[in-house]
């Protein structure tokens, strides 16, 4: 897939045996970022990661990113001392954009009453090689990539004293909340070495996003939860319910040799696929105390701070 | 290109020797539609209107629509006697949607203080065939298809009175603002001809569109203020300069053999393309008094209304 000349429309390339994955992600706001707790780079930052994390989890190669602004006039003038804020926002974005070679390549801009962005990411992936939510079996093995509930710990400390967190840059200190990593390069290696039977992002929690995953296969999931790892500042609640750590979760049959590290980053195997049999929970958690259900609890960003 | 399975993603599969064209529009309340002016059916038609008209102008064949929708919590709750205002939007997007067998293959939805709906149009065009708004070229002969200026018109008396176009539905009588027709066949109809040398549709007004079109051929253009179609209630200066029409705007050869219909709508010669030199204007009209230079007066949605 390659970029061409368009005008009215982009044009994609598309190079034989590839299908295309596209996906659309909406940030508003007040429900996806705060003007007055996250600082405009991380803003552009999240709205790309976002996109990039839902290719990363099909094992997509990007192609190229699309991004609808509307902007109230206030946040498009610079002001004596910096930039504009769409200047920090775009900045932000694109440098995301270049660390994953994803050329911004269309898109649409209006004034608006309040801040909101919507991306699109389209990626390149050979015929029928998707990685796909509905391949869980039972037996296979749960993993998940990095580390769970940083996102979340962060987010509770940006709530309590937002101004710490003004000068925190991508390339700066571990900030799994203001600058996630969407896992791009291992989405792409664990299609090309073909071991994972179901794959999807955490983008609303565990909780949740392995219910769906579960659903989508027709099985149930058992998790460990001494084997879960935790990120900075995260609990066992936020490693389970926490939302936006955007770290990949996927199934592989038991035999399927997963290193430890994939592209350089950690791989934890946290569970086992079960069947699923009448009056069986999707997802059951083992603790010391035995085997409990565990309840979906879907992360809805801010609803509960706002 | 045929819609496959996703999940995280969308999966597009092209046919071979294929193109992906890709088109996003952003719509926002108070901006691009008022709440207490469109019936929500308008709205959802007009959302979708403006990406098909986008893969109209290139040529493209609609493959897939994504819809990014932020509402507040109001619109997506049915009144007594009314459904929800976000029904009521889906109805009028998916009746169009089915006119021109485009699916709905995915996109986001969230919560927001106004409403917001992005649209993403996937359209597939044979490779190097998209028409393009760079190849006008001097001689050639300037076209647009139906009529002008009436969507501005019927905005005009909308404004005026808003009560009067509450039952005005898509299938009921023409209504160019509130309904506008996206010229896909024509588009269609003109790339597989090979006619046109150059192409764009007709969003934000002649004045404005066709000065883009010259920039980006090189070239410089008159228009027979005579000669231009114009819509019901419409004006020459609404014709000239009133946005919205949806309408295809085309150059094509002096001996290229275009019909005065294509795909059952009337196309009407306007003007030609002439040599661009030194101290020239992009765009001249021809009219009773002789030559004057006609300025672009970019079409701006509502913010003379606001």
């Amino acid at each position: 897939m390659q970029l061409g000349i368009g005008d009215d429309c982009a044009l994609l390339r598309p190079r034989a045996g590839e299908e295309l994955a596209v996906t659309t992600d909406l940030s508003i706001e007040g429900r996806h970022f705060r003007l007055d707790w996250h600082p405009p780079e991380s803003v552009g930052h999240r709205t790309l990661a976002r996109g990039l994390s839902d290719l990363a989890a099909m094992g997509a190669r990007p192609v190229a990113a699309f991004l609808s602004l509307g902007l109230p006039r206030g946040l498009t003038v610079a002001e004596q001392t910096s930039a504009a804020w769409v200047t920090r926002f775009l900045d932000g974005l694109l440098a995301l954009a270049a660390l994953h070679r994803v050329p911004l390549a269309g898109g649409d801009l209006a004034e608006s009453p309040i801040a909101i962005a919507d991306i699109v990411l389209t990626g390149a992936v050979p015929q029928g090689k998707a990685l796909l939510r509905s391949g869980a079996r039972p037996g296979d093995r749960v993993y998940v990539t990095g580390t769970l509930g940083g996102a979340a710990a962060e987010l509770a400390a940006l709530e309590a004293s937002p101004g710490d967190f003004a000068g925190a840059t991508a390339a700066g200190k571990l900030a799994p909340h203001l600058y996630p990593q969407p896992r791009v390069a291992q989405g792409l290696w664990l299609r090309k070495r073909g071991l994972a039977s179901a794959a999807m992002d955490l983008s609303d929690g565990l909780s949740t996003d392995l219910a769906h995953l579960c659903e989508e296969s027709g099985v149930v999931a058992e998790i460990l939860a001494a084997a879960l790892p935790l990120g900075p500042g995260a609990t066992l609640h936020r490693a389970l319910h926490g939302g936006e750590d955007y770290e990949l979760l996927f199934t592989a049959p038991a035999a399927a040799r997963v290193p430890r590290r994939i592209e350089g980053l950690p791989v934890t195997a946290v569970g086992r696929i079960r069947a699923r049999k009448t009056g069986t929970r999707l997802i059951t958690l083992r603790t010391e105390k035995g085997l409990v259900p565990l309840e979906s609890q879907g992360w809805e960003h801010f609803s509960g701070a706002e």
